[in-house]
């Protein structure tokens, strides 16, 4: 049977570079690198070696920096530490609609904590609305929180438009970039954000690393308080072979970039043109063209997401209905619900997410498998026989 | 020239079949264990297999355990979520005065969000006064914590005359067992705390992996808000690596302890009493008994603790001044000073921690090396010069 990972945005493999760069840290250079002697040199120099890579990767100072074990983690780093950090100036949070529940709920833990929340609405290709932002900016405004590109959706989001209200107001201006930082161009001078959060597993790096960058002079709160890691802003012994393998990870993707875009774009306008004109009642979601490289996402009527999920993982191929962090939760997608789309459909969400290893191959593969299988589903479906076959619709 | 690792409390090297069982998980297997598809199931048996691991080190039910990014994630886990998810009940905490800086930072955070802390004092060896525990419990106190044996002068804790009084009060019990979990017995039921943090680099695991054990019923709020993973307790992609390797360092420790135990003990006795009897002026802190058995901590008066431990490295020995997480602060020990030392002693501390692969000929070496480095230090000391030549004293 052909296997076919069109799931990198839940996450991806490891490359082999960069398992080779951890394989020191899992051995000979064990040491902790708070530790005063030789053992801790190793350590400690894996460690700058790969903040400097990070901070290259997304043209930022390597002070800047911060270790973190995930991107979630860098999430609610950034959402909690900036807000409790400034809210001698108010309490007031925007972000948008469609965040990524570690952003959303974050939030929301600090509305329990007396902060008022405000969530910016998208339209039905999913991009904020950007004025929208300026208007609801207060004079107790303190945190601004967009994501870069939306992981279920692929949207790209105006970012540096943002930036550019958020630094006329004098509000810290975060965006959540796990889904694009070493996948496409992210710059923190051009973006003009302040914080900026990215994930190793996303871009051929270790899972349990990630990283926060914070603009010098903005002030954050530790998320994990305790020693002086860090420069003291994120306490808890380093992950030193992960944080070595994010480094290189974030080196390949910064010399690999262009080549891997120019090679996965053909590919995903494949999916997003060939699956629709193959199966009926198959809408793509997100925007036609400001999206992910490698991201082919869709609505597809008339059927349960986690059904077609299981029937097309039988036939080898590993697709999302969603974000991963929500996919054993089997809830309707937040994010397609505040594009418009009804809660029905919002369930036959399904997601495709591209790798620098596919080939054409691999999408004739499921251009082939999928028809039958979503035809079957259907059959299956009253709604489908009561509104499609009924109005002779279908394919 | 001879080298000797006695920095075991900083960090342990990753045992060899520790690496090999991350190993696989660095490559073939590299799914999110969240995905409905083959590539999920893989990562996910891993995750399933080292909870057993875990949970059966510390004699506790596999669906209790959530895994972490580290010991202090444990921890600001534990008393954050655990204090805010009681305090309708009251906002009084209880702690020792000599927790690690995780739990203590922790608390001091909660303060600022209008909880009240109390600090219970500990004696002369730093053994915590459990009779003021039960005096300083009130109406509103929601959570008390104390570790189980303490990084920097070993000192082990009455854990379970204190989860006696806990329990008969109705407060939530934590303990951070990251010193003694995988290196002494540790069984939740025995101890009977509601709570227990670990980290897997502590007893030859991998570095940026913990857990935290919650007893059933026991309410915890997130620290990492976002997706679903562990039970909607730990948001965050899962570090699948570092967690099989916990897994595989927790089965081994569990094997080897005993034997370790009985190997470590002779060694730590030795530096215990030879060190005092080689050198004047060297006092042994923490318990003369009740104490980890690789771990010999001394307070060396008249010189300052991190020149003594730079002209140790220059011989091949690594030691350690104290918590690995403080060796940058160069602050005297919160913990030294609880104990009563006065502040210029306290900046002379020492810390040897024996692992595994410790052997009598390290101590020999350590015991010949470190007398004359001893000297060195003082004669270049005014204090020394003051109090101990005038007097004869010295040796």
């Amino acid at each position: 049977m052909e296997r076919v990972y069109l799931d990198n945005a839940s996450t991806t493999p490891l490359l082999p570079e960069v398992r080779e760069a951890m394989l020191p840290y899992l051995g000979e250079i064990f040491g902790n690198p708070s530790s005063l002697h030789d053992y801790g040199d190793g350590a400690r120099e894996a460690m700058e070696t790969a903040r400097s890579q990070v901070a290259q990767l997304i043209g930022a100072d390597a002070d800047g920096v911060i270790f973190t074990g995930s991107g979630t983690e860098s999430n609610n780093f950034a959402i909690k530490g900036l807000a409790l950090a400034q809210q001698s100036k108010g309490k007031h949070i925007v972000i948008s609609a469609i965040e990524h529940f570690s952003v959303m709920h974050s939030a929301r833990t600090l509305e329990k904590l007396g902060f008022e929340l405000t969530l910016v609405p998208v339209d039905k290709y999913g991009v904020v609305d950007v004025d929208e932002i300026g208007r609801e900016i207060r004079k107790d405004t303190i945190l601004v929180s967009v994501m870069h590109a939306n992981g279920e959706v692929g949207t790209i989001q105006p970012i540096a438009e943002i930036a550019k209200i958020t630094k006329e107001r004098g509000v810290v201006f975060h965006t959540d970039a796990v889904a694009t930082a070493g996948t496409i161009p992210v710059n923190v001078k051009e973006l003009g954000v302040d914080v900026l959060s990215l994930a190793g597993n996303q871009f051929y790096g270790p899972k349990g690393v990630g990283a926060l960058w914070v603009r010098k002079g903005i002030r954050i709160l530790p998320l994990l308080d305790g020693g002086v890691q860090e420069g003291g802003r994120r306490a808890g012994t380093e992950n030193v072979p992960a944080i070595a393998g994010l480094g290189k990870a974030a080196e390949i993707a910064a010399a690999n970039m262009a080549d891997r875009i120019k090679r996965l774009t053909p590919l995903r306008d494949r999916l997003l043109n060939e699956l629709p004109a193959k199966i009926g009642h198959v809408a793509v979601t997100g925007h036609p063209t400001q999206r992910l490289p490698g991201h082919a996402s869709f609505c597809v009527e008339f059927i349960e997401g986690e059904s077609m999920l299981m029937l097309l993982n039988m036939q080898g191929v590993a697709v999302s209905s969603g974000s991963a962090c929500t996919s054993r939760a089997l809830k309707a997608s937040h994010v397609l619900i505040a594009m418009g789309l009804p809660h029905e459909l919002a369930q036959g969400s399904l997601l495709m997410s591209l790798g620098k290893d596919n080939t054409d191959k691999d999408i004739d593969y499921v251009l082939d498998v999928m028809p039958p299988i979503v035809e079957r589903l259907r059959q299956m479906s009253p709604l489908y026989d009561k509104f499609v076959k009924a109005s002779k619709g279908g394919k």
